[in-house]
């Protein structure tokens, strides 16, 4: 059945569709283009490996797709929200575009017709020719050498990124299959973001040569900028392998904005759908770019995608330039919306966090969560005694250190598991706040927070407590489905005024996207609480990571840990199990 | 029914009786002066109160006891003890001695007569009349007056025991009464200690004056030493209170250690336990002294009680002068055995931080103990990358500061219940750790560790963990009733070797003191492992404890922390319930 917002009438206006390429399932929602509601959606499970994603049991690091799976997910998941918009009287002819998200960096090694090696019988079985997902982290060694390389050789190419590659990210990826499986390197023509991928085959694109790639992958992960010349130069990649060198030439010299056409809808895929041939493609973009178009994302106004871990997305006039921003993950020009850098932060665990503690430490079912948070909701800020650091799963924004860990101070014999569950949703409103600080320090000032997300909307002790402490109006999005509306909402774009769309993103957000009516704002006894929490948060922040000039040149005792840790590991691997 | 430790015949020779006042009930033990095997036990529960502790609602710091139940205790567990015994053919003119332990301190205010305020009918209504339970706290202010004055005027008082002044002893509990209570504090003639005041009942002593007050809680609780006169001096006491300084000539002159005798047993208790009349009493001793002698303490020996808290004591010969030990609570001379210094520290939470994460964070019940602990036994030493702070409770040596609290650090989003359970017995190790490393730099080298108490009988993980992070082996004492035993002993030797006794501790625990065959050494491996997380462990330590002469003059987070939740609490108490 379908999930329609407000009282929209189907039958009246153009819509377009919103394809997103989630991690296990790919949803197309039928949206709108008057006021964003949804007129027809379906879900299609990506049929390979555990839940769309296939695993190696020697290797927990390994995470592939079944390219198939898109194709197949393409067709059912739009034709199953046609026949669902159907049932309320709804005409495919009023479909004006299609726009796509996915996740990211997704690459995924094609064949010179631009069709997925994996697809090849040839092929099917090795799991390097398949699309490498994006929480792929077999590449680590190859991330950790593109960083140094660059550290030293072209620093320029991290300055728009944070300052370090990550092994989820294309050229790790590209690299690490050169280096495990270089008879797949060899046959891939080129190399394709998922993103960019089904747009192209949605255009019926037969080279990848010629597809559009989105600034919005190109930019965050595979280190292109205008500012030198496209893609990383051949000498720089060169110096990583020559044989990378070589494929910077059969992959693309210039990525697009958002704004701009991936292509028309190809006779065969329009006869297939049951749409209009012709009808634009939008560019394809990143779930958590396209999410923050759909919440309504605007200069001053941070979106947080709050699920495991957090993507916090906001945009900049690029009229002036951006100075660094260290710490930050991504800013580039033109990523989210284009006239503005797309800037983009996260948090490594957030929902995570919290399911830890009730899943690993209580061992307690899903029900937990809401009796902790209302036995917590009748805490006062700072009358537990309790401080955490939110570093389980390493800290991705602003100290950009995955070999980072928990930390939880100040327990006593009456320390609830209430309590260290309200200072674990502490720690990550301290860590979201880190990272709003850094960006008004760095001219990007943030006024109001929009989160999307079930925890968000479920759980009203977190809004508020990250309203106390970030000190701004935590809002909620309209749509739950943010990620496919600002697909839809690329699409319309694409289609322009003339054809039912709109001229640009901001208009097209002003009439699509919405905010829900509860919002929760700072309270002043609590925020100076906070503020002092806070201080301590980040003099526990700045030692334990390492952001004092004198701990530099000595591994903090979170390091140590992690290091003795691993030197135990590796005995015991030798030794036999314990 | 009795329990009896190996074969002994009960028939063949001389006994002396050990009461052992802990704090729900008293014990009394009838052990064979041949081999220490016990030869009848009883147990009598105070009745009063709640398990034996008169409390307060409205105070959750206010603890006492009824001296009735004392003497009540008396009677009944000694009378049941020769009941039990006699079952099995045992004679009561084989009993040659009677020794004493208990709980420390635990004033008893009491008139001319030596018969406690409480029995009065005027007086028993009022709390402050009872006896001052060891872990009454109702006198905090008090302690930090005395602590801050004896820095100031008279800090010799301060150095032997560990430089703070407790609201669990003598003089703060007593100034409490005087502050609350002044009529109870003015009908007093004396204030005596409940070590004190059992021996003196049984001697049938009629005048505080003269009962013979033990060198054990003179000197650990009372700031009483030779080297000054005795008590504090009446100037010193003036300065808190000149009611103080008029009490000092109602208490004592002289305390005694242990090998001395106390008195003899008067007629009418003879008579009424059916008991030779005139045979010695031992001077009483706190339990904890009297268990380590149960337990075999002797110089390079630890006696680690373990219980929810730890009390650790060893003694070194009193023939060359002791310097400083800071941060270790007493140094007595014969306050455990005469010749030798009685040296005590302690862990504010062993047992009881165990307890915490089973019961509060974990909320299992007594189980999950070993269901934890097996688990836990299967991890190596640093494999799970956690290391914590054993402060839940504070710290009670060597930083001797109640104002600290926990730390758990390391946490992944793999970290499980185990892991930690681990982790904060490794925790409470380390600072067992920090305390032998103490002694042995002040000269008091320690060899090997005799353990008491449940956990460590129960427990095999926790005593090798315990042998691996000490690198000392970790043994257990033979009896379950090491204070009892211990007092039995004191008995024995105040009977003599011309009564069927002994000329002296040590000759008696060479006989009547024995080890489990179960003994815990140190693993080379875990030793290395242990040694780089101790020394992680000493950086936590020393920066959130406050060692660092740069951190004394701003508090450390901890502190901050606890200071801004008292103000929470504060704020919240004069708002009304939140």
């Amino acid at each position: 059945m379908a999930e329609r917002d407000g009282g929209h009438d189907p039958s009246a206006d153009t819509c377009t569709i919103g394809l997103d390429y989630g991690t296990n399932s790919v949803r197309a929602v039928i949206v709108s283009c008057a006021d964003g509601g949804t007129v027809g959606t379906h879900v299609f499970d990506y049929p390979s490996g555990e839940r769309g994603v296939i695993v190696d049991a020697a290797d927990p690091h390994l995470a592939r797709q079944n390219p198939a799976d898109y194709v197949a997910g393409l067709r059912e998941a739009t034709l199953g929200a046609l026949a669902d918009a159907e049932d309320a009287g709804f005409s495919r002819d009023r479909v004006v575009g299609i726009g796509v998200d996915t996740t990211g960096s997704t690459p995924i090694p094609v064949d010179a017709a631009c069709r997925p090696l994996a697809l090849d019988p040839r092929w099917r079985a090795n799991p390097a020719a398949h699309a490498w997902l994006w929480k792929d982290h077999t590449s680590a060694d190859e991330a950790a050498n593109i960083t140094e390389a660059a550290h030293v050789h072209a620093p320029e190419y991290l300055a728009p990124i944070g300052g370090t590659y990550s092994s989820e990210w294309f050229w790790s990826k590209i690299w690490h299959c050169l280096n495990v499986a270089p008879d797949v390197f060899a046959a891939a023509a080129s190399w394709v973001e998922l993103a960019d991928f089904v747009p192209a085959v949605l255009a019926g694109a037969s080279d990848p040569r010629i597809i559009f790639r989105c600034v919005c992958a190109a930019g965050h992960k595979a280190m292109y900028s205008p500012e030198w010349g496209g893609l990383p130069s051949r000498g720089f990649l060169a110096r990583l392998d020559p044989r990378l060198a070589e494929l910077r030439d059969r992959l693309y010299d210039e990525a697009h904005p958002p704004h701009r056409h991936a292509g028309r809808l190809s006779a065969q895929w329009a006869e297939e759908l049951g749409l209009s041939g012709g009808i634009p493609i939008a560019m394809g973009g990143f779930d958590a770019h396209y999410g923050a178009v759909g919440a309504g994302v605007a200069p001053g106004t941070l979106v947080k995608i709050i699920g495991t871990s957090t993507c916090d997305i906001t945009i900049a006039p690029n009229t002036a330039p951006l100075g660094d921003v260290p710490g930050i993950c991504g800013i580039v020009d033109g990523s989210v919306m284009n006239g503005y850098y797309g800037i983009e932060a996260g948090q490594s665990a957030v929902g995570d966090l919290l399911h830890w503690w009730i899943d690993s430490v209580c061992e307690g079912d899903d029900t937990l969560h809401g009796t902790l948070s209302d036995e917590a909701a009748k805490l006062r800020p700072g009358e537990s005694g309790l401080l955490a650091l939110d570093w389980n799963n390493g800290n991705r924004t602003v100290l950009v250190d995955p070999r980072l860990t928990g930390l939880v101070l100040g327990q006593t014999l009456g320390t609830t598991r209430a309590e260290v569950y309200r200072a674990l949703i502490e720690a990550t409103a301290f860590g979201a706040r880190v990272i709003v600080e850094r960006l008004a320090d760095c001219g990007i000032p943030i006024d109001r927070i929009v989160c999307c997300g079930g925890i968000a909307a479920k759980n009203d002790l977190f809004m508020q407590i990250y309203a106390d402490v970030l000190g701004r109006p935590m809002l909620l999005a309209g749509s739950r489905q943010t990620p496919a509306l600002g697909a839809a909402i690329s699409a319309a774009v694409a289609a322009g005024p003339d054809n039912g769309g709109y001229a640009s993103f901001e208009n097209a957000q002003a009439r699509m996207t919405s905010l829900r009516d509860e919002r929760f704002d700072p309270e002043p006894g609590a925020r100076t609480i906070y503020n002092e929490l806070y201080a301590m948060y980040r003099e526990l922040h700045d030692s334990f990571g390492g952001v004092d000039a004198a701990a530099a040149d000595f591994p903090t005792l979170m390091k140590r840990l992690l290091g003795l840790r691993e030197r135990v590991a590796a005995a015991g691997a030798g030794a036999g199990a314990p």
